[in-house]
């Protein structure tokens, strides 16, 4: 396909817009006979990404199962990781190794953790588990879905607080947070954000550090899982989040999450909290009851092959170089179709692992149901907004690092007709 | 030594016993001097036994890392465990592969998992969330510290009912959980019970299965931590609660957890749930909000080692011959010293990881502090009752797997050195 829409769409008559609709709808018909089976729906690592890691998977052998201190990384015990787990997390998070608590293979099960934590215990400074009252939280959208999942299953109100360039709209933040003591938190990807790749400005960051809450125990769940995931060089640079508290005196207020699950293995990383040493305190006495310890075998491994911050950094340029031409595709694809004629809009983010899509009002759901028709799964529309509602149904997520570049193609060229399709249908008041 | 306490102990004159007790006593003091550091606190597998699975940690490379149907194990996705590692574990326990939920490398964490799923939630059968209820649950003593410290954490209270060679007092046990319904749950090591050793008789599995909980959300904790963990040849045999189950249609009143921290790697392992239809689909729910799912490498190292249950037999039989020579230690000194004394009963058992003593009443805290400090650590006194209070101060769990055989001998004459001084103190009417 060489256009889709005309420039002068606005101006075209509703019989020649009926025309050009009828003529769309061939050219998606012949592609649904192409009975394409594509999926761009999670933030999935590719194979040649994790390829990138192999020789991790033989890195212990028969003589390589200790720590640098001689712990039998074999054996239980070592609840909050080992001590070069925690200095490698503390490069990669430029945090204070002695503030870090290392834990299995899933951040969000982590967070999970600690909510689970706050909704039965309470949290440092608070007076009552947060099971006894009713809570709410702050979340920027379009945000994560998973984040909104385990507020809603933990029935934990969500308050849509508008996401921009740099950050969430901190008027909004503050004037919630400051006035309304049953607001206990908010879920923030402070970079490259999920889905729309951007990164928090010093300002926002200062503010999480200067802000002065109505809870005593309100927590920013800082979810950093694309930390040092570029993919245009140079990155984005985000504020160091917690020596600014430090400097402000509230580290207690930060659960700093990462992970290396898109660094190694996304089924098979490790992840870790960062935060002030009272958090600290309580999230060990906790875990002391919920488990022996996480698998320190899996640490091991991972500091063995990834040794200190340089290293990791390399590694990481070298999942640039498969992550840029994929997001070449979508952003060139879209701006082949769709340059100025403003039925969609998207973003060009210099990492992380999305681009968002922004369509015309109430098209969303309209272009993931006829891509899903014509074989490409995308991302349910409103998954990026609590309750799984995009009140204006404009927001569309697209996850590019799993396919190969030629399905990455196809599959834009798809979601192109069908954008296209959508926006027709809605300018001319169908259904 | 040759011997501590004479056979005619009880016919001595208080003149004469307390001649004996100086003697002790000065023999306690020399050993003071050697200033010894042994530890037999924990029912950690000693090197020796973590050697044993050591081909595991290079049994992953360049090459291996797909499932039998070809799941890239490296990546997210298969939230409830590898195909071929729950039919390892359905080898390994007996119950349907479709019955089990594989989960991360802690059972404790998996129990620990449920207990706040019901605590939040409720759990199939029930009206309401357990947080919701003043609850308790039924503890056999002794037992396992690390139950009772999850039971106490959540705030649930604990009803402690007596063990006996055969299993938990099951007249108790009906008569409680049938009559009371706020009584939700039991916590059952069926097999080489934690600390005692025995294993539950047929007619006790048995009456697991016909008893008519009062509470509609009944469960039974069933932490079959030893299933395949025999030292002595042959075995004890556990009936297959979960096929008895079956035949009764109250699959769902069971969780069944095990895990192969004592097979493989302490801290590398990988544990699972087996239970029935309503419990797996309920615990899928909330997994798959807590997290994305647990480390399939890990689990695909266990499958490509342990392949089948044969194997896994074969591999016990490796632990059984490093294990025994210690437990025969452990009892043949204890046969040494106190064989027809009656100051001090210990069991034997066929399998497991403890040798568990019963003392005269008041003894048990004095034998373990003055074992403390002459050097030798053992799991505090009161520790296997729930909230620490064993209430004649009678029980002392011997951990006998991790030392060497010469430290397990060091340790056992300075345990039963101390046993002496203990009872003839107690004797002697002193504090």
């Amino acid at each position: 396909m060489d256009s889709l829409l005309p420039s002068n769409l606005y101006e075209l008559s509703r019989e020649e817009k009926n025309h050009l609709l009828q003529k769309l709808e061939t050219q998606y018909k012949s592609i649904q006979e192409e009975k394409l089976h594509l999926d761009i729906t999670r933030g999935k690592p590719s194979p040649e990404q994790l390829d990138l890691s192999l020789p991790m998977l033989s890195i212990l052998d028969e003589k390589h199962y200790q720590s640098e201190n001689h712990t039998d990384c074999r054996n239980y015990g070592v609840l909050d990781g080992l001590p070069e787990m925690k200095k490698l997390f503390g490069e990669i998070l430029d945090i204070p190794h002695e503030n870090i608590f290392v834990g299995g293979n899933s951040s969000l099960n982590l967070m999970y953790d600690v909510l689970v934590q706050a909704m039965l215990y309470g949290l440092p400074g608070g007076t009552k588990p947060w099971k006894d009252e009713k809570i709410s939280f702050l979340c920027p959208v379009p945000g994560y879905d998973r984040h909104f999942a385990i507020l809603e299953h933990l029935g934990i109100e969500m308050i849509p607080i508008r996401l921009n360039e740099d950050g969430p709209n901190m008027e909004s933040v503050l004037s919630l947070v400051e006035r309304n003591p049953s607001i206990k938190g908010i879920f923030c990807v402070p970079k490259y954000s999920n889905p729309t790749g951007i990164t928090y400005s010093d300002e926002v960051v200062k503010a999480f550090c200067t802000m002065k809450p109505a809870a005593p125990d309100f927590r920013v769940f800082w979810d950093n899982a694309y930390a040092i995931h570029d993919i245009e060089s140079p990155g984005e640079r985000l504020l160091n989040v917690f020596a600014e508290a430090q400097q402000h005196h509230c580290t207690d207020r930060f659960y700093i999450f990462t992970s290396t699950s898109k660094i190694s293995f996304a089924g098979g990383g490790v992840a870790c909290i960062a935060t002030g040493e009272k958090n600290l305190k309580a999230l060990k006495k906790h875990y002391s009851i919920q488990t022996i310890g996480y698998d320190k075998l899996n640490q091991l491994r991972h500091v063995l092959f990834f040794k200190d911050r340089k290293t990791i950094e390399n590694h990481m340029k070298k999942h640039a170089e498969i992550l840029k031409p994929k997001k070449d595709i979508v952003v060139n694809t879209l701006q082949k179709y769709f340059s100025n004629l403003g039925v969609v809009q998207w973003t060009n983010p210099r990492g992380g692992y999305f681009v968002c899509l922004e369509t015309l009002p109430g098209c969303a759901s309209k272009v993931v149901t006829l891509a899903h028709e014509a074989g490409v799964k995308l991302t349910p529309a409103g998954s990026t907004h609590p309750y799984n509602k995009d009140p204006k149904d404009t927001t569309i997520r697209i996850a590019f690092s799993y396919p190969s570049t030629k399905d990455i193609q196809k599959a834009m060229e798809v979601v192109s007709l069908c954008i296209a399709l959508a926006s027709l249908q809605t300018m001319l008041g169908q259904k």
